[in-house]
Parts: C-alpha cells; structure tokens; sequence
C-alpha cells in the first residue's frame, strides 16, 4: 500500500477510537501494546490495525509492538487534535444540557466554547462554566472565535435553518442531533447522532431471527 | 440482483431513514413520491434507494413513483417495527434523563418501559412517566417484560458490568453511549453513539484542509 493513498473514510472513523484505547492503556500505565492486545480492546484484528496505521507510515516494531505515548501522540496529530477545536453547541434542551456537561468533549483537543438557544427564559442560565447565549448572537461569536466546529441539538424542524446560520458565520462541520438530513454545501461535514435509527437497524435483525 | 441476496448492513441503516422521511411525507398530507424527490430529502441518489429496495421486492411503479404510505408499512415491517419492542435504559445520569424524556424513541415500535441506576439518590425518582428502579432488579424485569433491547448511559468503566447483566438476562442488542467498546458474545449486538468519535473524525478533514 502506498502512503500516499487517502485513507478511506472508515479508517479515518477508528483512528478516535484507536487513541481513546491508547490513552486508556495509559492511564492504567501501559507503555507497549501489541497490535494483537489493541485489536482486542476494540474488537478489530491486528491485520486491520496494522493496514489503518499503514496509511499513515511505519508504527512499531516487529515483535516489540507500539509505543503507546508515541503512537496515541501521533494518531492525535493526524486527527489534528494537537490543535484547539473550539465548538459551538446550538440547542441547550435537556439532551444539549448533557451535552454540555459531558467531560468527554472537555478534552482530547475539542472543547464546547460557546453555548446559544433561542428561547428568552434559557439566555442567561448558566451550563457548568458558560452562560446560554441568544442564537442572534452566534455569527459573531463564531467569528471571534474563528469555530469551524458545532454541535446541533435542537428540534427537526429548526435543524435546517441552524445550519444554515452556523454554516454561513463559517462553521465547516457539524454534529447533528436532529432527526433530520440536513441540506449543505459541498465542502461542510455534517455528521449524524441518531440513536433512534441505530436501534431501529438492530431491531431488523431480531425480528428476522424470531421468524426462523 | 436476486431477491435472496441479504442486504448489507449500510442499507439495513439506512432503512430507518427512508421510513422517518416517509413519515414526514405523510405529515406534509404527500401520498406519492418518486425515488428522485425521496433521494433529495435524505441526500441519497434515485438510483440507491431503488438499490437499496429491490433486497426487498418491487416497490413503486414506473412514472408514478412509490405510495408513500405503503412504502412506509412495508419498510416497517422490513424493519420489525410492526411489532413492539420494549426498551430498558440504564443508566439516568443527565445524558439518561434526556434519552427517557426524548419523544422519538416513543414512537416507532420502539418504547422505553423501564429505568434503572444503581445510585440509591436516584432510585425511586420520577423521570417522565418512569420510576427509577434499583438496577439489581433488572434482571426480574428483562425476563418479565421479554426485553431484548437495552440503551446504556453510563460511564465507560461501568458499561461492560452492566451490559454482561443484561445479556445474561436476556437483553440481544446494546445501544452504548459509554466510550468504551463492549466484548459481547457473538449473537448480541452493539451499537455505539459516540459523540467525541465523530466530531474527532471530522476534525482530520479540517487540519487536513489548513495544511492545503
């Protein structure tokens, strides 16, 4: 394989998975892993983690294994998570309030900066260390702060118009919470958190097993 | 292409989408839409969607488009959401209390019938219209409600615990929002929502982008 070959998208959606094991084995101070010992923290073989990091150059060493700190610093510099991301999260109901305060996005090179609704009694609460802003405020904020990254959870029918707003202040990517497909230019990401969907496919494949 | 073929995983996600757009025709009072104005909606070309349904049968006729309320009852059944499926989460956290509130997973053949958590100032609490149960009641409850279906929300280092309860219960598919990947045996599923993962995912497209 030539190291100069896009990645296919699937590989490029292991590689957060990859590094949050990496800093797990870390934390419980592990210092060398084995493709094989990797692979089975997050049920993928070895062959497959060597072809992912095959994209992206040479890793380990034949029968020593990787350098965790080494290759989680590297796979964080591919993700680009040596930088700061900063995030806007649009829609502060009870799913945004979670989202909010999660500790997950707190670190790993993203950090949610800015919180916006549009209803008036929201607008000045406080979520853990930032203060509901007015949705009227967000192009210049996103500005400012020059955020190429948001998070939507807000109803179906206002997802469209959000995007819209956020894409034309200068946002390249979003999270989306909607249940809705959202309609954007050709050079904005948009990523989808469905989990109604996601139980629905599963329930496909138990209502075929009841029927044999 | 052969009616017995099994259809892949992807087209098996993308069916709740089809259906939820279906739905929304249905809101909108449209009774008849072409695989054109359908792909539009959910951003999938005309050609993939009637792909995607031939694993299915025929469906739609030639100039006239599909009825779009049929094609929603077969998709359902397609789907097995023609029966209910009832849902225990655990885990009611902000991120759970959210989930137990959400509309969307009301409808649809799917329903959230049971809470649990194992911190005592949680159990006893009304969340909807649910009571918070004692999460070492869960197995008496799986087995007496036939679930087969569990969403957990809790964190990472807890998730794999509760998960070997419910499969031992009977539980056969997982939605995880933990970010830790399950070991399971070979005949449940797991699917994750993964918020950082996602968003990490994209971050690689934008600094990849800054370095052209």
């Amino acid at each position: 394989m030539e190291r100069s070959d896009q990645p296919p998208d699937v590989v490029i959606r292991r590689l957060p998975l990859y590094a949050r094991s990496l800093r797990y084995l870390l934390e419980e101070g592990i210092h060398s892993v084995s493709s094989q010992e990797l692979g089975e923290r997050i049920n993928v073989t070895a062959a497959q983690i060597r072809k992912d990091l095959s994209y992206f150059g040479e890793f380990g060493k034949q029968g020593i294994g990787y350098d965790v700190e080494k290759l989680l610093h590297h796979i964080e510099r591919i993700l680009g998570l040596n930088q700061h991301w900063p995030v806007v999260l649009v829609g502060i109901g009870l799913l945004g309030q979670a989202i909010a305060r999660y500790e997950g996005f707190r670190s790993e090179g993203i950090e949610i900066v800015a919180l916006f609704d549009s209803d008036p009694a929201k607008i000045g609460q406080r979520v853990g260390d930032l203060v509901i802003q007015d949705f009227a405020n967000v192009r210049r904020v996103v500005a400012e702060k020059q955020v190429k990254l948001a998070i939507i959870a807000v109803p179906a029918l206002q997802a469209q118009r959000v995007a819209d707003v956020l894409i034309e202040a200068g946002v390249r990517a979003i999270l989306s919470y909607a249940p809705m497909i959202l309609q954007v230019p050709e050079d904005v990401w948009v990523r989808y958190i469905d989990p109604v969907a996601v139980l629905q496919s599963m329930t496909y494949y138990l209502a075929r097993e009841q029927q044999h």
